[in-house]
């Protein structure tokens, strides 16, 4: 994919990649499509958004699960903020709808706590970096949308860490329904299969739509 | 219960209520265990836990069922802050064990859009004002361990709103691991059976553990 390599502009209609274990901020204005690409098929993308007003205001996973009365998004449903207010919508998903909205971004934290030794891509830090990068310093790292990322809850609210059942090239298309920062990280877990049983972090795509 | 009706210090082994509708800040010491009792029985509880030095360190959900790999705490779990450190322990529930952690905290925008006209009373603002009578700020209103709230999940990951199956006097005993400031709010929501079938919002009590 990567057809267009300047870190700074994306121009609308045009394909950009995330690189494997970073991520990207989009500004994304009121009524502009983001369509984001899972390439390879099985990389985890954590999702995040701020209003470009006021990044004290984001997409809220507690919100979002009190709203919809469910786990996860599906096509339609609206994506609030930390105040309840519509930020995006999730217009379509060519994907089989498994994503997670119950876990972290990984953090050193976590890499530490897993056994690895010394510095680790992170999804926090990722989050942090493609805001700093744009001039937005949030108030703390929200609970991502993580894309693609399959946790599924058992009937005694276990959790289990398994492989997307995406395929090469699903995609979802979310609506800003106000200029909004979003925020990709492709999720640099290399210790558990979360991005597919060979553990290998890969690249996402991205577009907003022309 | 409110044997002590001071409403700046709680002396241990003494019980205090916390009235419905209302929050209230308890400072707790590393060491020291809360008891927080459902003294009615089918009464909602939204905890929350800051690290008293730095209140930007709190009690995280997102990260909690991410290490516990499952979607509440029982018996004997550690509660991670955001940082994934130990902030408290569970180590003891006397009721069936049934509390919520996916859903926020009620706010002015949740009885709106449930139909409320003017004031109501929230968890959310609970938090702020509990924590402006200890001189706190935090820097945004994080998922509450919702105590007692009783949101099954079902297999196809929709939520329900159910009326607690606690009964009165069932208690939950938390070990501070560090200096931390805990909040309390009596949930006000009377528009769902979340607070039991007749929707009347009730007190809460607790106790520094002498």
């Amino acid at each position: 994919m990567a057809e267009h390599q300047d870190t700074t502009t994306i121009r609308p209609g045009e394909m950009f990649e995330i690189p494997a274990r970073r991520g990207r901020a989009i500004p994304v204005n009121k009524g502009q499509v983001l369509r984001i690409v899972n390439t390879h098929g099985a990389q985890v993308g954590d999702f995040f958004a701020f209003d470009a007003a006021d990044p004290a205001v984001f997409l809220s996973m507690e919100h979002l699960r009190a709203g919809l009365r469910r786990i996860s998004p599906r096509p339609g449903d609206v994506l609030p903020d930390n105040r309840r207010q519509p930020l995006m919508t999730l217009l379509s998903d060519s994907s089989p709808g498994v994503h997670d909205t119950l876990i972290a971004a990984c953090d050193i934290h976590r890499y530490e706590q897993l056994g690895h030794q010394g510095h680790h891509d992170n999804c926090a830090d990722n989050l942090r970096m493609a805001l700093a990068e744009v001039g937005v310093r949030a108030p703390d790292v929200p609970c991502p949308l993580n894309l693609w990322m399959n946790i599924p809850v058992a009937e005694d609210g276990s959790l289990s860490w398994r492989a997307p059942v995406s395929r090469p090239g699903d995609h979802v298309r979310l609506r800003a329904e106000r200029d909004l920062i979003a925020v990709i990280s492709c999720c640099p877990m290399d210790l558990l299969p979360i991005n597919g049983e060979d553990a290998v972090p890969r690249s996402l795509s991205a577009m907003i739509e022309g």
